[in-house]
């Protein structure tokens, strides 16, 4: 309910995934007055569309920590819900990003091990898999040298399961590649992650620059919530400008016009290959249960794709895979010691709870 | 000596605003045995280059602390030395960036009021003068309120002269435009900028997000040197991606290859307008005169255009109007109070020695 484009994008949406595999089934969430007449127009949903009445939105402008208090008759608490109690394998929302975080930290609890849960997004890039996993883009404008460690982890099980890479390449985000570069925390991280190379099947390339997000160094981004949030926004505004301009030069005389119609196949494959929509959806790493941010802007095409990459995590048990990762991993961690610092110890035991 | 391409590129850079600029002359620093040769196959340079022989380079491995305790000897610090005895009225170097800002500090001393100088691109946007003012982009990895407001000042200054916008328009970077989000030395920024509106001539549009530093809502982006420097690097590595692709899909067919031909002139003024190359430097402010600092794999073309802004800005006293402007402020700033915290304070009073 809480998207741009409000639950006509999101029914058009699963009804394309809808159309697309048969073994998708939808539990959706918001006023049934107002869904099921949109769910009746689209012949293929007919039969698949179990509904959960729920009267409130939670808008955009909405503080995660008043909707968490008072939230419970929301289409996302009640979304959430059903993954919790099990009716559904996967949440996907095109709503409220901090909101969808905070709720499902309290409904659906972070593994154990995990301090901060993180969102982790694809990016085109000129690997050979055509993407890189970033991390945090936006769940905590804070991460220490164990929270960055924590993403590592889990944006190599992503990277194993998402894009079946075997060994992925980790890159931690600083301003230079040389050691002595960049803040305190991201020197204790970078001894931190390179002592888990062999026990969580990674490579550990150090540290990567913001050009390596788009590149082929590393398979894996790991950085803190406010500046992985902060690139993928300058990215994505970036491309968008280029996109406009590059539209604008076509339009630019009747033989650029005439190259636009011959060059169309080819500028749609570009487009195809770097089109956010297609890789749409921000996937919560740490917590008990798949959910999936969509964009909020997201139109039929990026919720089917959303909807699919929940399917997709959900049916290979990754959500499983990597508590059991994290699991493994959080006493060795621990070994290894947590960096000075008492906040850090803190977060830790309360990340185990 | 320090750029990626090495003097060649610098001596034709030189060579090339030489041909466009009568006004300008040059202080080659450098050996001179290996600067003279090259210089001499340019017969526009004859008689409009002075040298000042420097056996060392400063690499860009070497640790900007190093090279302020052993750097005498090297290219970067005699460069720095002629702005200082006023042989030369703006530096610009290709060389390690760390170290230029930490010899700049040293041999030329922050402005009065300054505590953290600042470097400022422009970048390719949709706002009608074709580029936006962003600040800090690697000075320093860190920036408390008070840094970010002196930023914003700064950056407003330079919009002013290097963009001629009458009343630029401040944005502070953030994840979020709401008033709740980011971090708290943000939100304490926030409330700080926003009382110098009419003193500094500036418009504070508030948060802004990272699709907004290639957007048209603000003149200038303010945040600090982390961000800033993952976030353009960020930007350029999307764009050379997408430059890339955009290559490649063209060459795909015959019909492409012509539809590329056909499109060429188009191509072309889209390149000019988002080349790199054409906006290269990064401006040094907060200190006692002109620094440029050119990417590190700047060709000829690059190194013109930053010799260009050099001249530009030492030509019209930017750095003199910039320290009367901090000043000014400074005071007042002092007035409306640092946040609480005795770091910010003791910053603010070794700023102001």
């Amino acid at each position: 309910m809480g998207g741009d484009s409000g639950p006509a994008a999101v029914v058009a949406g699963i009804a394309t995934s809808a159309s697309k595999n048969p073994e998708i089934g939808f539990v959706l969430n918001g006023p049934r007055d107002l869904l099921e007449p949109l769910v009746s127009k689209r012949r293929v949903l007919s039969g698949r569309v179990e509904y959960r009445d729920a009267a409130d939105v939670v808008t955009m402008e909405d503080r995660p920590s008043q909707v968490v208090r008072q939230g419970k008759n929301t289409s996302m608490w009640s979304t959430l819900e059903a993954v919790r109690d099990g009716s559904a394998q996967g949440a996907v929302s095109c709503g409220n990003t901090g909101a969808l975080m905070a709720l499902s930290m309290i409904r659906l609890r972070k593994l154990p091990g995990v301090n901060r849960p993180a969102i982790a997004v694809l990016w085109p890039s000129r690997n050979p898999q055509g993407f890189n996993v970033m991390l945090d883009v936006g769940a905590d404008v804070r991460a220490d040298a164990q929270d960055l460690l924590q993403y590592a982890l889990m944006g190599a099980s992503y990277a194993r399961n998402g894009l079946a890479l075997k060994r992925p390449r980790i890159g931690l985000l600083n301003v230079g590649t040389e050691d002595h570069k960049g803040r305190p925390e991201l020197k204790q991280a970078q001894a931190l992650i390179g002592r888990f190379t062999d026990v969580a099947n990674f490579d550990f390339v150090g540290f990567v620059e913001g050009s390596d997000i788009p590149g082929d160094v590393a398979d894996v981004i790991v950085t803190d919530g406010f500046t992985g949030n902060v690139a993928i926004k300058t990215g994505e505004g970036t491309a968008q400008l280029i996109g406009d301009l590059l539209r604008e030069a076509f339009k630019f005389s009747p033989l650029s016009r005439l190259a636009s119609l011959l060059a169309l196949t080819s500028l749609n494959r570009l487009k195809k290959r770097i089109d956010p929509r297609r890789v749409n959806g921000g996937v919560f790493l740490g917590l008990n249960g798949t959910v999936v941010k969509s964009h909020g802007s997201a139109d039929a095409t990026g919720i089917s794709a959303a909807v699919k990459l929940a399917f997709q995590l959900s049916k290979s048990g990754f959500s499983e895979k990597l508590a059991q990762r994290v699991a493994y991993t959080a006493e060795l961690s621990q070994d290894a010691g947590a960096p000075s610092g008492s906040a850090t110890d803190e977060n830790r035991k309360e990340g185990r709870a």
